[in-house]
């Protein structure tokens, strides 16, 4: 079974990564962005049938290490 | 409006960090994990009031700037 686990900065956390990404669109002349935010996407091909014990196993994987749940947030989209 | 950017490895293309995050896993005692590649999402907020306009400027955007198309793929998803 396929999964994609996206990783997002919270809304309240400060992203400078973004914000210099933001600063190089507009000194390209991109007009109009007006913010960027960055994250992580995670594509795992899992061995397990049913989706309820894979969803069960990639929550434990993005609270024990793929994502920092102080700051970050995590959606996990499962592919069949 | 909104949109987000993701940007991911060719297939063809090794994923040294993904195979790292995929060891780490199983020595977190993770079984069943096949394979695991790592990517990237930009979320952006784009003054432009059209899709046609924005789909036109976000691949400008990607093919500058935000993604390496020599190993990377992006796709854009467009949330009106």
């Amino acid at each position: 079974m396929k999964a994609r686990i996206t990783v997002t900065l919270k809304n309240a956390v400060l992203d400078p990564q973004g914000k210099a990404i933001s600063g190089a669109l507009e000194s390209l002349d991109f007009k109009g962005v007006q913010s960027v935010r960055q994250g992580k996407i995670f594509d795992l091909v899992l061995a397990a049938q049913d989706q309820a014990s894979a969803r069960q196993q990639l929550e434990a994987m993005c609270e024990k290490l793929l994502a920092n749940t102080v700051v970050e947030n995590y959606h996990i989209d499962l592919v069949p």
